[in-house]
């Protein structure tokens, strides 16, 4: 009745033994596979709920839980503090996921959900724009040069003939290091083109918006003329009055949400009705033959994060883990042999459990 | 920027250290003190929310969230499964806790809430019937025998003297072991007496309700004189539609809820107009001056479950665990030496961080 515990560690030698391409080919598959398959009477996603201040910091921290009916519980739990990086050296989003067991409620993983957030982040704009975009991209612009667009660049590279990047940040420290932060990417082909959004917005096949910009601060460009097929993943609006896209671009686009009654609360949808909206995520991948033809028309992804993404990328990474013999077992749930009695455990002597060492500690950690 | 956690082999320790009785009395100290000092404005507890399912089994999986505010969020997941004893041997409740700094977002720490739980809701009984009962009571009837009973006469034998415990259950195994469960408490003054419930309604100066009745299938007994100044801990109701009393008797009683808007969701208090409450735990604690003349009339203490009184006991156990040296620290979270590059903690190689060893696992467990 162990809680498998994968570290941040134990992601490394996941992503190692396994290769980070094969890891975001198999999350977008597994997210379109999802999509396809999605039976909304089964999935259940509730809006999810958090709590935001402004004390220390400005700060949120959010939990998201979801549920495949008769098969497990998920919640992912969010921090969104735009301060980490200056004032701690830490990503803006920090997040774990746990899976809980509905046979028994218990504990069944527990995993960083950093990692797996940005890369779903990433491949949900893959599937989005796979369907929405022209297949022969090979221009990107991004606005937002953070954390998030390095794995929606990594992600759009799977499945673009990508050659041509822009970058815009109105931090020009994270425009200047962007360039090295791709090379584990191993994009030779790519030009990386730092440049004023204005000069590139006519320039390119897809765009990309994946800042924190403020609360009632965006949106992050302006309009401007763009080719006519222009496909936009947007990611940053996930907040009430956090917006990126400027609204007359947004009013003569098909804009599909990942998950719409958040992304009509959080998202870029937040400024449109609820008929003006174009077709869910799921929705998309289900219908594709029929929304194909979009591609020749100004489309945006409005991406505020759905937990059937997370369910997908956690069970990815445990699967891995667990033909890898990677990952802790740790029996967190204090557990009785008489169920009845919830101090006999602290008398029961489970086999293989080392006793206290001189010093206090386990012997064996955890 | 590690998480600590604390396993079921952890608290094992610490409460073999510290003491069980010393355990149960700093709760309960601990809790006094957060109802007294509690400023509505700055704690923040929204009402449970969660999944109730009957595939595989009947289940039930909430989350509780609570945010001290500029001080941390607190996040309890807890499981009900009625079936799990039958099923799998194990608890009905199963319960995690976690906690999270509000400045950066990260997981502060993890551990088990199974054995917080129950003895945390023992605390909130003896904090109530420190208020509400007559401090000479020395006579308890306890209808529902599980896990909950054990710490529920726990907390109260250590602020009542306890002399003759009159148990029921409708399962004979449950009544029929909790001599033998009750054991490690101590209790060499209190008689267990099993007998059936109306023998001793009118013999008790506190009763206890800590039952799995189902929904819609309460009371748990029927209604019949009581001594007049009988103090009620009703544990069990914590859905809509399970209740355990007579509803006469609530009516003729002071009911206090542990946290009044999900007591008139879950607790006892469903069948009550709000105006028929009396004042909430903390109401209590603060002004029990004023209260303490109820004591005289039958008073019910309506415990949903509320997480100011996991912070309280996730603290106590984590300060233990930190002056005693006690649990494992994990770096859960993906962290780069540079937060705008998610991959780059793949390629870093942290001081004190062992590599894959030949077989693919880390020397170093988790």
């Amino acid at each position: 009745m162990k809680t498998t515990i994968l570290s941040a560690d134990h992601l490394r030698q996941i992503v190692r033994r396994v290769g980070l391409d094969r890891l975001m080919d198999e999350t977008i598959g597994r997210l379109t596979e999802a999509c396809a398959g999605l039976d909304a009477r089964e999935t259940v996603v509730p809006a999810r709920a958090g709590f935001s201040y402004n004390r220390p910091d400005l700060g949120l921290l959010e939990w998201m839980p979801g549920m495949a009916t008769g098969a497990g519980v998920q919640i992912k739990v969010v921090g969104y503090h735009p301060g980490n990086g200056r004032s701690h050296g830490l990503p803006t989003v920090l997040s774990t996921l746990s899976t809980y067991s509905v046979e028994s409620g218990r504990l069944m993983g527990l995993m960083d959900a950093t990692l797996v957030t940005a890369m779903r982040t990433g491949a949900a704009s893959a599937v989005a724009s796979r369907i929405l975009a022209d297949p022969e991209s090979s221009s990107l612009g991004i606005i937002g040069c953070g954390a998030q667009a390095v794995t929606q660049l990594h992600a759009l590279s799977r499945v673009f003939p990508l050659r041509r990047v822009y970058v815009h940040d109105t931090d020009p420290v994270a425009v200047a290091s962007f360039q090295q932060r791709i090379h584990c990417l191993g994009l030779d082909a790519v030009a990386i083109v730092p440049a004023p959004v204005h000069t590139f917005l006519d320039q390119v096949d897809m765009l990309c918006t994946a800042t924190s910009v403020g609360v009632g601060e965006g949106p992050v460009f302006e309009d401007g003329p763009l080719r006519p097929h222009v496909h936009v993943n947007a990611i940053g609006s996930d907040f009430p009055g956090k917006i990126e896209l400027p609204e007359a671009l947004l009013r003569r686009a098909l804009v599909c949400p990942d998950f719409t009654e958040q992304a009509l609360k959080e998202g870029e949808c937040q400024r449109l009705e609820p008929r003006a909206l174009g077709p869910d995520l799921p929705t998309l991948v289900k219908e594709q033959a029929c929304h194909r033809r979009a591609r020749d028309g100004l489309t945006v992804f409005d991406s505020t994060g759905w937990a059937v993404e997370d369910m997908v990328s956690m069970a990815l990474f445990m699967e891995h883990a667990a033909a890898l013999g990677i990952g802790a077992e740790v029996q967190v749930e204090s557990v009785s042999s008489d169920y009845r009695h919830p101090y006999q455990f602290l008398y029961d002597a489970p086999a293989g459990e080392a006793g206290p060492s001189p010093d206090g500690r386990l012997k064996r950690v955890v």
